[in-house]
Order: structure tokens, then sequence, then C-alpha cells
């Protein structure tokens, strides 16, 4: 996909783009969008040709985001899955000692993963935010070369800053789930997961159960579920399922026709394969 | 409770702090903590006789938190449950027009949820971070006169500041649920809710079948249930279950005692009533 362009959760050198380019290398086009609603609808548009955004556990946003747009926005399909290990970095202009450090800088969440550490490291530090991880790397060499920013490796190097410490996040196993985006089912691998969107009829116990019966009888296992409001109102919810399987499988095309009969919509984000990150 | 001291995610003047006033007046002594984890530990450790946190759809940082916390840190149980609604405020020292309006600062997620209202009605203006809706309103109030906040009104009273538009988040129906943390189990009410944690002893299909099944075929209706990956691996849940009825409930009591049985833990949270609030 040399040729294609994907848009991307930015700023450049966030998390994202530095998962991004493990997959991808340096010589794709990619272009960094302000929102995961507008890579997500870029994609549904044609504005891009394929779409790379988080969908689980991520530092630089709420990813609910992304289970919510694809569900009533679009009809863009998941056909990638990758799992990348998040590690903040402590960067700056200067090899900063704690007494001639003025701030640290960082999108509130990173700050907030790192909050152990710089109470221990940094005591008494003034913490500032930015709205990015990448933007701070930014603050940091162009504004306030006294102060240090939570960041990526990629954004130091872009921002030509050095790496103080790495990995200093307080929960060591830090994994995101990242998804390229299209408008296509991918083929079948073998080794594929599916997604699919169940939205309840009504509030009644049973009605998940219902959908859960139906793949356990058949042997299906699931690896996520995950009930989500709908817009509407607290208390209303549809459920986001990840099963094994492709939806070519006999038996998942089955489960889901049956779905389909008994509950009021089953949407398909995706039969996708699971793809490993190269460090 | 007007002698004790309630502990809340600071700092003063955000959505947390403006929900709790209405729950217990102006004349309750409380007190901000940094971090979800800290109002939790300091219930645990005694150090404020309860706590308020969100733990659902907030604006002020990941509710994930607060049912990790729950879960595995501490045995603080939820005695009360709350549901307000949450309105975004764009508020500044004066009455700023488009053309003099230097810049938009808020909490990244707050403005991530005005970003339609910003670019229809302020184009192309600069969005800053702060680490929090209140901070940002204090930053308006004591350094950037020509810049505007998105945050709560009650930060506009505390920072002396004028409410220049009201309700200016995208969608308009965005509520939140936050709960009173202490060390009881609350009284029995006719209208309680239970949570309960689920751990699933290895990753097969139908074992959250088999709790579901416990509830449906005994008329319980659950309100929420959520997976969320355990902090060992990707892709290793436990669930997050709320339902309704009270833990004195005999069939609760004995779905509970059945589960317990079945699975490797099943930690209760609380049995406590839901409570409106008077806006």
């Amino acid at each position: 996909m040399t040729k294609s362009l994907i848009g991307f959760l930015g700023p450049s050198g966030t998390f994202t783009e530095e998962a991004l380019r493990k997959i991808v290398g340096k010589d794709q086009k990619t272009t960094p969008l302000p929102s995961i609603s507008e890579v997500i609808n870029a994609v549904q548009n044609g504005d891009v040709d394929k779409g790379f955004v988080a969908i689980e556990n991520s530092i630089e946003g709420s990813v609910n985001t992304t289970l919510d747009v694809l569900t009533f926005e679009t009809d863009v399909l998941i056909e990638q899955e990758f799992v990348d290990s998040i590690s903040h970095n402590l960067i700056s202009r200067f090899d900063l000692t704690i007494d001639k450090l003025e701030a640290v800088i960082s999108h509130p969440q990173a700050t907030a993963q790192c909050r152990g550490y710089l109470l221990k490291n940094f005591p008494g530090v003034q913490i500032e935010a930015a709205n990015s991880t990448a933007e701070a790397a930014k603050i940091v060499s162009e504004e306030r070369g006294s102060a240090a920013a939570i960041s990526t490796k990629l954004a130091a190097e872009i921002y030509g800053l050095k790496v103080l410490d790495e990995d200093v996040q307080d929960f060591k196993d830090n994994q995101t789930r990242f998804v390229m985006l299209g408008d296509k089912i991918s083929k079948k691998t073998g080794r594929d997961k599916t997604s699919i969107v169940c939205f309840i009829k009504t509030d009644r116990p049973g009605s998940l159960l219902e959908i859960l019966q139906a793949f356990a009888e058949n042997d299906v296992n699931l690896t996520k579920i995950q009930s989500r409001p709908t817009r509407k109102a607290l208390g209303e919810y549809y459920f986001f399922i990840d099963l094994e399987g492709h939806i070519e499988d006999e038996k998942i095309t089955n489960i889901i026709a049956l779905l389909r009969s008994k509950l009021r919509e089953v949407k398909l984000l995706g039969s996708y394969p699971k793809v490993k990150i190269n460090d």
C-alpha cells in the first residue's frame, strides 16, 4: 500500500504514529488528522485510503470514541489489528537535574500514568498540560528549554530532544490495540477476529444471555465484550463483541444470522487478522 | 454527615465538585485530592470519611481508574450512586468577540467534546491544554485575560469569570454517574443496585455465560456489564457487573454464593441506593 494515503490520529509524533511507522515503514504516505472521528470519516468519504487509530487502552484520548464512531456514524470496517507496547519517556533539550527542572509537560492522561514516578523522582515539580504528548515535545523544543516532556521517542527524534529516562509509566505492561480501517472485509487467514455490535431490543434480563449462548453452543470464543451506553440515555446499552474466527466461517455466519433474527440490529465492524508488530 | 470529611477528585471547581455540592450542600467539609486513586485510598486509610468520584462517562479523566482501583487496590465500597448532567460552558473575564479571542483553554477531553461548537463559532482559534477544566478557569482568571476557558459554572463563580455561552458540548445529553464511597454496605431501600466484579478462571467460551445464566434464571436484571483487561496481559479480562437489587435479597445472596463456588473470585463493590440529584 505504498502509494495509498493513511490518515492517523495526529499530531505527528504521538504513540499512534510511532505504532503506524513500525507497521508501514517510513516511506508510506500518511497524514495526521485532528480527531479520531475525523480519521474514520475521512476513510468513509474516501479522503484517505486507510485510517489508523487506537481502539483499546490508549494514552492519547478516549478510545470509546473509536467504538462509537464506527458503530453510529460510518460503514468503515476494521481490516487489521495490531498490538503495541506503550512506553513513556522523559525527554528534554538538556540533561536537567531536579533543581533545574522547571516543569514537566504532557497530556494530562500521560502525566497521570507517570504520577508515581514523578512524585518519587521529581517531588513538587510543576505539572503542565499539553493537548498531546507530541505537542508537549514541541513546546519543550520551541519555548520551554528548562522543562521536560513526557512523550514518545519518535517525538524526541522529530523535535531534536534527548531521552533523559525511559519507561517512566507506573504500570510497566501498558499495551494498546490499534486498528487499520478501510472499506473491506479482510481475507481469511486462519488467525482472524470478527467484531460485531449488538443492539438490544429492551433492557430485560437475558437479552445478552441469548447472544452469548449462541456463541458458547458453537464453541466460538469471545475475546472481548463491552457494554457502552447508547448516546440516548444512561442505562441504555449496546454490546461491542470481539470473537475468534472469520465471518466466512460457516458457524459464525450462522450465529450472526440467528442473532439478526432475534435482536434489533447486529452491525459487522469487520473480520480481520491479528498482525504482529516488529519492534 | 455534616461533621465528616469528604474527599473528591480535585481541583476545586470541576464537574465532580459541582455534582458533590448539589448533593451535600455548601456547609459540608470537603477536600480536593489530586487523583481518583488517592481519593479511594484516602477512604481506605481513614484519612477521609467518604470519597466522591465519577464512575462512568466523566470528562475529567479516565473513569476506568475508578473500577480498577476499587477492584484491585482497596476494600472500599460504593455507598450511593448519583447521576448528573454535564454541561460545558465558555467562560472568560470579558465579553470576547471572535476577533479578540486569543485562545480557548481546557482539559483536552473537554475541548474534544466541544470541537464542533468551536469549529463553527470560533474557526481557527488556538486550543490550549490545561490539567483540568478548573485549572483552565484559573489560568484565564490569573494570567490570560484574552483567552476563554471551557469549564463549569462553579469555576466561573470561584474565579470571578463571566459565562459567555452555556451548553457548548457537541452532544447535549452528557450524563455522568458519580459514586459516594465508604466502608459500609448501605441499608436496603427498595431501589438498590449491587456492583460486583467477577474474575474468570480461563478464557474458555461460556465462562461469562454461566454468570449471566445465574442471573437470568432468577429474573435479576443487569444494568451494566463491562469487561476490563486485568493489568497482567491484553486479552485477559475481569467483568464488572451492576445488577438491580440488594445483596440482602435472598435470590441475590444465593446467586453470589453460587458464583463464588464456580469462579476464581467474586468481589462485592457495594449495595447502594440510586439517589436523585436536585438541580
